[in-house]
Order: C-alpha cells, then sequence, then structure tokens
C-alpha cells in the first residue's frame, strides 16, 4: 500500500514527455485549437508593423496643434486621405494634415493623431478644437506591442483563440505540435456487455469503456478502444501484449483485487512488466495496479519507430473508482506525456463545503460533487445519493472531488476543505 | 451608451434557446462528449440490476455466521461457486455458503457477503474468522442506487465521461442532443489579408478570423468562415444577407466605429434589422453593434424550416476588442442559445491580484492575464506588456480577464478583484 501522494509521484517519474523531434506531427492552423505547441514560435515581424492610428481622426505634427483649442484653433491644410491598407504618399509639411483611419499607417512628418470628435473639416481645412496630451497621441508605434525575432509562444503550451490568433498575425499556416498520445483501453470481466438489451441475468453494461474512452479524448489523447476481455488469462494476454505495442498508455479497468478471477497482476507478471503499485491507500481506488514495459519487450511491431517504455494502469473495476482514479492519476500522466510543459499536475483549491462530509479516516477519502460560484467563490456540494465505490449514476454532474487525507474523520458545513477540479462546467 | 451589465441584459434577452423538438440531431453515445442533451434520460433499469456483492468472497446466512469469530468459527458447506456474469443456481439453506467474487449475483437465500480476507476455506466448508458488522455487508441491494423510471439526466446538460458513462448505464446506444448553433464570422477591412508573406505596405493579418473561428468552436457551435469583406457597402451587404440567412449568430469585426469607411451600422438599417447597442461603456469593447434581424426578412432560402430572430454582433476591430467582448457577451449568448439550461451566464470570481492594475475609470475596465494557484487559492497576475486594444501579442496565454468597475482608478497588489475566467489552462 502507497499513499496517494507517493503514488502521483511514483506515477509521474514514471513518464516521460513525448519527444520534441520525433513525437510530433503538422496541423493546419485552424485544427491546432488544443494541440500542445513542440517548437517555439517566433515573430518574423515587428508588432505593430507600422506606425499606425489608433482613431480615426487627422495625423498631424505635434508642434503645430501644441497650444491649439476650440477658441484659437490650428488650421491645417488636409494634403492627403489615408485609409486602413493604403502607403501614404505625402510628407506632411509644418501647417499640413492627413485624413486617418484607426490602423492606417501613418504618413512621414506626422508625429500625432487628432481624432475626429476634437476637429472640425471646412473644405480641405481641418480645424484642431483641442490639443494633444502629449506628442505621438493615438499612434502605435512600429514595434511597441513586440520587435521581430522576439519569441511570441513558448514550446509546451496548449493552443487556444488567443494563441491561434497570434499565430495568424504571425503569418504561421502550419505548426508543429506533439502528437496526440495514444491510450489503449479495454474491460475486463465475463459480467461485462456492450449495450445490449435486455441484460442477461448478472450481466452489466461495459460503462468504464465508455467513460475512459471519453475521459482519454477529454484529456487531448487518442483512445484505442480494445473492447471486453473476458476473465481468461489467455484472452487477457493476448490483448495487454496487443496494447503495449500500439500504445503509449494501457488502461484496463477490473480484474486487479484479490479475486480467483482478477488476473490482470499475474499477467503483467508474466510478460515481465515491472510493477510499481498494486494498492494506494484511497477510497475509492484502493486495487490500482501501476506497472511499466520496456521497449518493444514482445514481438509485434510497435506503432512508433523508438518506443518509450509503455505505462500500464490497472484499474479497479468499480465504476466510480476508474473515474476517481482517472482524474487524480491518469490525466496528469497523459498530459505530461502529451508534452505540456506546465501546468499537468492535478491542481487542488481550498474551499468551503456546503454539505458535510465524512470518512472512516483510514483512507484519503475521494467525494463527489460540484463547485457552485457563490458571491464569486467557490463552494463545494456533496453529490446526494450513494457514495458507493459501485455507483455511477450520481456521478453524473460531478465537477469536482473533495479530498479528506487520512485521518480527517469529518467535514463540517462551511469548514474548509481540498477539493481537485475536474471539470469546468 | 450601456453599461456592461446594461449590455449583458439586454443581449441574454434577446437569445432564444434552440428549440428542443425541432433544433436536435442524434448522435452515437462515443461521439456525445460536449453535447447538450435534448431530451431527459431516464432509466429502463434498477441500478444495480439485482443484489451483487461488493467483495470477492462468501454469500451466507447472517444469522449462521451473526456470533462467529477466529476461535470458535461458523463452517459452512460450500455449495456453488458464482463468478460475476453467471445467474446463481442454488438457493442457500441454513449452514451452506457460496464462494462469490465482486459484481456478481446474490444467491437467494443469503443476504450477507464475509470478505474472503475473514475467512479460511477447508475443501468444501468457509470457516468464517469474524462475524459480519451487520446483515446485508458487502451486499449491494437491487435498486439502491437508483430506480426503473428514475430520471437520470435532465436536459441541458452538457455530456462529459461521466454522464456519457451513466447513458451506457442506461443502454442509450444513440442520444437527442441540440444541434451545434451556428455561427457566421467575418472580418471587413482594406487591410486586411489572410497568410500572405510578404504584407504589402500597411496591410495585416486578418487574425481576428482565427480567433473567433476558434472561439466559437471551444463555445461549442460550428463556424461559418465568410471570410474578408472590403470596406465596400454593396460587398459588405451581400455578405451580411447571406450571413443572416445561414447562420443563428452573425459575427463581424471591425467598421463599427465613427470612421468614413465603417459601413456595419449604415448597412444594418438599410436591412431593416433592429440595433439594440451600439457602444458599451467598457474598454476595450466601445464601439459595439448588437442587432437582430426578423425570421427571414431576405430572398434566400433559410437553412432551418423555422427560423429564429437571428442575432448580430458587430465587434470591434481591435484584437483584443475582439477577444474580450467575446468572452463577455457573445459566448455567453451561444452558449444560451445552444440550449445549456443552466451555467451560461458568465462567472466571476473574486480573488487576490497579485499586480496592480490600472484604470482611467471613466469605463468598465477590462485587464488580461492569468490566474495562478498559489496554495489552493487563486491569484490574478496580470499579462506583461502593452495593454493596448490594438495589441494582441500578449494576450497569448491570458486565463482570465480582471474586471474594474466604472470609477475604481486603482487595484493595489494584494488587493481583491473581480475576475472573468476564460479558459481553464
Ligand atoms: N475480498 C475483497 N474483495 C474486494 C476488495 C478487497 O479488498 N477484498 N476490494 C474491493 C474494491 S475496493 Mo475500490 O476502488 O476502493 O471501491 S475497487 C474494489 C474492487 C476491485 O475489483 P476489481 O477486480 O478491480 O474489479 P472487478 O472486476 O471485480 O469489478 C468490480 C465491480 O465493478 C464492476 N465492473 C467491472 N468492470 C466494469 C465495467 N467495465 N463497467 C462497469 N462496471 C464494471 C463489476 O461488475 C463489479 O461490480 O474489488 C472489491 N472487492
Ligand atoms: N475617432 C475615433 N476613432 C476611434 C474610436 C473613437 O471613439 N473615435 N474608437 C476606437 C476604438 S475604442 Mo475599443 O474596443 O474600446 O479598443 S475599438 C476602437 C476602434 C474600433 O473601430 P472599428 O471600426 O470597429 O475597427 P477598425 O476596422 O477601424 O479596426 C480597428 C483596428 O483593428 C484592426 N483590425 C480590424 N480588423 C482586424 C482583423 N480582422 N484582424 C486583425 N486586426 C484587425 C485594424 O487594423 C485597426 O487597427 O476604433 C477606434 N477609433
Amino acid at each position: 500500500m502507497v499513499s496517494v501522494s507517493d503514488a502521483e509521484a511514483i506515477i509521474l517519474n514514471l513518464v516521460q514527455p513525448l519527444n520534441s523531434q520525433r513525437d510530433t506531427e503538422i496541423v493546419d492552423l485552424l485544427a491546432a485549437d488544443h494541440r500542445i505547441l513542440a517548437t517555439p514560435v517566433t515573430s518574423p515581424l515587428d508588432f505593430p508593423h507600422w506606425d499606425n492610428s489608433a482613431m480615426d481622426g487627422y495625423a498631424v505634427r505635434y508642434k503645430d496643434v501644441q497650444d491649439s483649442n476650440a477658441e484659437q484653433p490650428a488650421i491645417l491644410e488636409i494634403v492627403e486621405e489615408i485609409p486602413a491598407g493604403y502607403q501614404p504618399k505625402s510628407t506632411i509639411q509644418p501647417g499640413q494634415a492627413a485624413r486617418i483611419f484607426t490602423g492606417a499607417v501613418m504618413p512621414t512628418g506626422a508625429d500625432t493623431v487628432i481624432m475626429q470628435e476634437r476637429t472640425r473639416q471646412e473644405a480641405n481645412h481641418v480645424l484642431i478644437l483641442a490639443a494633444p496630451t502629449k506628442s505621438q497621441e493615438f499612434v502605435r508605434q512600429k514595434a511597441s506591442f513586440y520587435q521581430a525575432d522576439t519569441q511570441l509562444l513558448p514550446a509546451g503550451i496548449q493552443l487556444k483563440a488567443q494563441e491561434i490568433a497570434v499565430l495568424a498575425a504571425a503569418q504561421c499556416p502550419r505548426l508543429n505540435v506533439y502528437r496526440r498520445p495514444r491510450v489503449a483501453i479495454f474491460s475486463t470481466g465475463d459480467e461485462l456487455v456492450t449495450l445490449e438489451k435486455p441484460l442477461q441475468p448478472g450481466q452489466i453494461v461495459d460503462s468504464n469503456q465508455y467513460a475512459l474512452a471519453t475521459l482519454v479524448r477529454e484529456s487531448g489523447a487518442e483512445p484505442l478502444l480494445l473492447g471486453i476481455v473476458k476473465d481468461d488469462p489467455v484472452a487477457l494476454q493476448e490483448t495487454m501484449n496487443y496494447a503495449i505495442n500500439n500504445a503509449d498508455i494501457v488502461i484496463s479497468s477490473g480484474g486487479v483485487s484479490v479475486g480467483d478471477y482478477d488476473y490482470v497482476d499475474q499477467i503483467l507478471e508474466s510478460l515481465k512488466a515491472k510493477i510499481h503499485i498494486r494498492t494506494v491507500e484511497m477510497r475509492p481506488g484502493k486495487p490500482l495496479t501501476v506497472a511499466t514495459f520496456p521497449p518493444q519487450i514482445v514481438g509485434v511491431q510497435s506503432f512508433t519507430p523508438v518506443q518509450q517504455p509503455t505505462l500500464y494502469f490497472g484499474l479497479p473495476g468499480n465504476p466510480a473508482a476508474v473515474l476517481v482514479t482517472f482524474w487524480r492519476f491518469v490525466q496528469p500522466a497523459i498530459r505530461k506525456l502529451s508534452g505540456l510543459a506546465e501546468g499537468w499536475e492535478p491542481a487542488f483549491l481550498k474551499v468551503r463545503s456546503h454539505d458535510e462530509l465524512r470518512s472512516d479516516g483510514k483512507r484519503e477519502t475521494y467525494i463527489w460533487g460540484r463547485l457552485h460560484l457563490v458571491d464569486g467563490v467557490y463552494e463545494f456540494h456533496k453529490a446526494g445519493g450513494s457514495h458507493s465505490s459501485g455507483n455511477l449514476i450520481n456521478l453524473a454532474q460531478t465537477n469536482a472531488l473533495a479530498v479528506l487525507p487520512i485521518g480527517t474523520t469529518l467535514i463540517s458545513p462551511q469548514q474548509e476543505v481540498q477539493v481537485l477540479q475536474v471539470s469546468n462546467s
């Protein structure tokens, strides 16, 4: 039995991130959402590219207008109109101005923009009704946001709308991102069936496969669904063999407890896996097997030329235990593997509990529920119904897990508790 | 000029959620991640389906073992072995037990399970070394989690792994979900180009289109990219016409300010749109046009048989203004439209600011940066670099916006500030 924090450390130490040379692929910018950048991006350009106007108005020489006001307005000759997107032709001389629009390039000679609300145009002259507060007002200087050759984005970040916009501005139609980790998934148990109706006596639906497929995809990896494997050592060994040669991570559920038909550990040993963890001091999730296979231990062709050790998670079969152990251990492992430079560790918030929370204090206890925002502050609400690890139904709409450490038997309403946020809706 | 909170109320009042009869589609369970359920799901089955064992051990009659202990163990005859997945054949009589495994159906006659660690098996008998703490111990009673015909999931929730697992358990291979809202996007401006290199003098990349396409997709809707429209009333009117007849929401960027080439409002009026908002007391994002078109105002065939009024957002062109106004107004509108029953309002957290934040106090000011978890508590860190609304570069890696209300000119370090969380990474 290892503690939860030791288990976390063991697991995350076993994970080697994807290789930034080998484990990458090129994607189109518009398909890059949520992908993880494998190469830093440097700007080929200054931002802004040119001195340009931040307002619709008039480009002027500061000296000509610094004392201007509504009573004694400077009167300037308009020598050009510069819409956005065009190159100015004139050089502004003393006593001159150019009509200019937001985003348009500043003409040489001018150094300041007067917004049009502070002017009056009369034929081809403009009256400046208020002096600018300073020279350069409403001019966005070339390179004032970023200079060419500055790094815009580091490697290892996950791309979202704002990064994709930056990459567009930097003229990157295609990007080098980490490939998605491949995660093989199978369920074990003679009682399991897919979605058949009606269920024969003793049968249940293999809901774990659906949960894990979705969790893996939500974590940014590609699930490889290997289906249901009977409680039969030969079938199990065959599936495991295939899985470890075709995935970065393998996840099975069921078959890790003490029953006569719990073959997972036995077959891992026969395949010469190194077993790092067998049980963890947590509830749910006590029987949790974590193992590694050295690269290419068995015959089948591996899916990448140079394979990393495959990480194996034998999750307990109970549906709540699958979700909790995935969120607590597997998701951080996938995220570290996927090339994320930071933010893959599970993040715990300290919040107020709305409800009483109980544990026997003997194992670290995970209680599912929801975070609600109350006046800008998160509050944890325990899910109603049975918190048996065999339950699944009341895990619907869970967005957080409250964590009661060993020795804590009670959290009273309004007391503070640590929670792991597992979803943002 | 309307206040930000008035603008929010006006916009969200204009949004009619998709219709739960008409605006739905059927998807496979494994493709349902992030979709929004349109019909409540009721369980056809009790959960658990049968009384079953929560442990590997022995199914017994409580009366036979209630006084058992290691010194004077009850000795029971094993009449059957019941693996998970099979229907028991025997009825347990006084003095008898069945070998049973986790998840296996309880045999009639037995009411309690003794975990195997508390037993010793000798040939076809089992010795019970410790009495159960109560009758029914380690038995999961039929229907104890949920009864058949109970509602498992309400309509209007977004499906994630845990709901998909519940739906699998309830044997739902296909689901009725809301169709994705369709959002047309275009950019206006003669200065805009796609990703061409090199840029001609005065040109800039249309980064807003990339930002908006990704934001729309992240919000669960389907972007319809209509490209760049020149500052030309005819082209603009044509695109707008097409957009409002082919989308639930239309978003343009640029062309809403006071410049001579800012045609958006003028064309909205010519198309008989109702303009609800023209400017909002915020920074960035002041020039923000919000309008509605009655259903099918113009000729083209509409994409749904009965069309709702189309909602039009004319966002300002400045890149930071596009992101901020999207997060503040457009995303909640899309989420409300999409059928979400709750949680579509923007959620503000009260957190400590790590940095000094400043505003002129005249408009509600949005400052971009990151929330960091420090000892379980969120802290806001302002992005470095220019907070000009023409900047985009330092919006990369933003996950939150700090909000300074009108009248607040300074938030000192360690002072509390309201933030809008815009991303969970
Ligand atoms: N004597 C003894 N007995 C023990 C323990 C012990 O200490 N001593 N520990 C406990 C704990 S303690 Mo816990 O995490 O702290 O709650 S799990 C746990 C459990 C782990 O057993 P395992 O061998 O992994 O799983 P099995 O295959 O038995 O299934 C387990 C359950 O889950 C269901 N199930 C399986 N697969 C699927 C699927 N794909 N979809 C949907 N449901 C599925 C399956 O029907 C069954 O009801 O054994 C218990 N028994
Ligand atoms: N006299 C006067 N002048 C004013 C204001 C005023 O009060 N009085 N208000 C301000 C404010 S104040 Mo602010 O939100 O509080 O910061 S926006 C705002 C602005 C809105 O003007 P608009 O007409 O919407 O946009 P335009 O087309 O002019 O572009 C704006 C900028 O964005 C760039 N841009 C456009 N499209 C894209 C794209 N697709 N991708 C990348 N960049 C793009 C484009 O190059 C240009 O630099 O006008 C200002 N001018």
